[in-house]
């Protein structure tokens, strides 16, 4: 399956921006998830570098053409395999588009490259008070770009929404190189389809973002956090879904679980209790000692054994420390082991306490280490599997846990990604989520808008009988 | 253009589903914004009031077979023309499907049908302290799907949000008669396309909605309101800039000038003074004080002439009921005068004093009312122009007036429509809004998902030069 792209030499690139050399190429076939499970994805033939708008538009009208596969990529940070291309073709490398275009903080508004770091965009606007919510934990590697095609979200979503909640206006480029913008400057428009978000968590299969206008919040007056310790993990997410159902109005609000807390100590040399947490930030302009009250209150309902809450911001910055490192904390525990499928399901919170128990519970009847911890006041749930790749029987397990899991966050109405997307990873679950019409009506209009499968192929949708990329049989 | 509906007797449809009466029909064949104008739309050739999806799913399926258009209705108080037929057919009664399916105030989500009047979401839920943010003005007359099918937004959109984003998941039927659901009951999803936000603000083109899962939101504990009046309307629209980009977190921010005072006392023998007034509202569960202070502390630096704060619930419902009901007041002021496409435009913060300052002075420049409200936080503002139908003279300055702002509002980054879609009334600004790329993206979607134009033709699309519905040449 290797692509003829010779064709690059023709556009108007300069050599820095295309490569095939076999260390790049093989640099672009991995992200997070997938380079854990060595199951990486084919190589690309060439790795390209836009610059500008134009060399995106000019590289996937030529693609378009000869039927070459183009698969967006960036900082590699996915856990699904979104990025890493799975038909060959060109990877198109968005991390030099990695300016500020347009700063307007009167309008809470940037307009930044899909390539720039998500915390340089909070850096970039910090000294005006404001800040960009809905980073995800690993906002300060991924991009912009990669956060837009995977509808991303993060810590402070339960309060502040995902990633879709902040895109205002996208410029992106179409399969056959048409340039469109989407949304306005208005911060609320009935204009049209709203194509914005339906651009938004495609994973560039519809089209290559290329500019992004974000909206962005001032910052809260009175931020506070710290944790609160529980015996058991059952009282940890009753007390979480009992908060958010009282509306105390937390900011940030996270399960570690025991087991997550003991490799998060081994891999930062941290000190956590093992034992059940919940990690906590309150934002407020005013009142914020009374949601923490609030908030301590009904924690004390649930038992809660101690909750502390912290004025020390070294130790607050090293509590955030170790939830987002979290994932790599779980990497690290055993070389024997690796984790199995490191994505997320989220559920309707009402059901955070039951599909939490349930993993920890196959875990034990499975003897198989899965770490449990996640964004619960979303109802969102990192289970890792801990498996043994040379143990086919453990492996097996693993796999069967994993996949009970997501299909219980289904009988339980919730998702088989709330942050991460599908990629590879989730493809046959598209079906059992949203139904055989639903998925239909997504293929109409991926064939619609890129007729080729130029753009991502082998993302998103199960695999077809007769093969996935339309003009593959022609290879 | 008259279709055969004959059909419809075909059907699982009861007798009292289904009207070809001449009142029948014409009373479908109106909204707010078309009966105003007499321009009417096309009658219906007939009128279908579907009690379940299944009747929704036969009806869509036996007239896309037969080529007969299908337009969506409900409570009929569009602005533009949204739900009036323009090329006969089958008009949909939604209006009969407005169930409380099912609601689970732990989740803060209820399931409704598309007929429920919004009003009746905030009656249902209001025993446990919740409420459903984002309804318009209109909220006790209108319903949640059509609300959905123009993304409409009110009075609390500036701290809430937009319908849009209360919206978890749709039960829709495609043209074919396909039911597909959209979305799920986790508050967040990576999980394939966003057919949720396509549907939502397509205005019935591209499904139909039958069921529609609503995000709620806690009540807050202290709700305080009141006016701001101002010597002149820049003082106000500045006034009201400052607020938003200090973030001052108001719930509701609402500009109303002069004349609409005027216009209100006539129409509801109110006594608000006529001068440029900014009516307030504040929703916070701690240190609602605190954000007054604030506001009149920024209001002050432009010169407040009053800034009036009311304990009274009978004050204060009386100044909402104001302006809710300036619409009415500026149809009503003068029977020989009719208001001129009382839609609205929606800018940057940043842009509000500009566009508003524009339309007054266009107003004196061309000898015409132009009374000026609307949701100010959110940079929107209705301004209809009042002419007398008779005097093509006036008629014409009157739609310059109105192109002009329309204009004016594209120049400034911002929407042709921030809450009540494009309609028939604003087909012509599409493309200017979005481009030529944009828009044939929107048509490339229509296409591939009601390939025979069933589903409301004649909307959003600007008139092509070979008609616009595809199979209309055969009649």
């Amino acid at each position: 399956m290797t692509h003829d792209c010779s064709f690059l030499e023709d556009l108007d690139l300069a050599d820095d921006q295309v490569s095939v050399a076999d260390g790049r190429r093989e640099s672009h076939a991995t992200d997070y998830g997938t380079e854990r499970l060595d199951d990486d994805g084919v190589l690309p033939d060439a790795v390209v570098w836009p610059e500008r708008t134009a060399d995106v538009s000019a590289v996937l009208a030529a693609a378009t053409d000869r039927g070459v596969p183009v698969t967006p990529y960036a900082a590699g940070t996915g856990l699904e395999g979104n990025a890493v291309p799975a038909h060959g073709g060109i990877s198109l490398d968005l991390t030099r588009m990695d300016d500020v275009v347009d700063y307007r903080p009167d309008d809470f508004q940037i307009d930044v490259g899909p390539g720039i770091i998500g915390s340089d965009v909070d850096d970039h606007v910090a000294g005006d008070g404001l800040f960009f919510p809905p980073l995800p934990s690993s906002g300060d590697i991924s991009t912009i770009g990669g956060m837009i095609a995977t509808d991303a979200s993060g810590m402070q979503t339960v309060r502040y929404g995902e990633i879709a909640d902040w895109v205002l206006a996208l410029e992106a480029v179409l399969a056959d190189g048409t340039v469109v913008r989407t949304g306005s400057r208005a911060i609320k428009t009935s204009s049209g389809y709203n194509l914005t978000d339906l651009i938004v968590g495609s994973e560039g299969t519809l089209a290559v973002v290329t500019e992004a206008t974000l909206e962005l919040a001032g910052r809260p007056e009175q931020i506070r956090g710290g944790r609160a310790i529980f015996e058991t993990l059952a009282d940890a997410t009753e007390a979480v879904f009992d908060a958010v159902r009282t509306d105390v109005g937390v900011a940030r609000i996270e399960l570690v679980d025991g087991l997550s807390a003991t490799m998060a100590n081994d891999y930062l040399g941290s000190d956590l209790p093992d034992a059940p947490m919940v990690f906590l930030e309150f934002h407020a302009n005013h009142g914020v000692e009374a949601e923490i009250d609030l908030c301590r209150t009904i924690f004390e309902d649930h038992g809660v054994a101690r909750f502390e809450m912290s004025d020390d911001d070294a130790e607050m910055a090293s509590l955030w420390r170790a939830r987002r490192e979290l994932a790599y904390a779980v990497s690290a525990y055993d070389p024997d082991l690796e984790p199995l499928h490191p994505g997320d399901v989220t559920v309707p919170i009402s059901a955070y306490p039951e599909v939490v128990r349930e993993a920890k519970r196959l875990g034990d009847e499975h003897d198989l280490l899965v770490p449990c911890f996640g964004h619960a006041g979303d109802g969102n749930l990192h289970y890792s599997v801990l498996a043994d790749p040379d143990d086919p029987d453990q492996l097996e397990r693993a796999e069967g846990l994993y996949r009970e899991i997501v299909e219980l966050a289904l009988e339980l109405g919730g998702t088989v990604t709330g942050e991460h997307g599908i990629g590879q990873g989730k493809r046959t679950f598209l079906e059992p989520e949203h139904g055989a019409g639903a998925v239909e009506t997504m293929r109409t209009i991926k064939r619609a808008l890129d007729p080729t499968d130029t753009l991502n192929p082998g993302k998103i949708f199960p695999e077809t009988a007769d093969g996935e990329r339309v003009r593959d049989a022609d290879r």
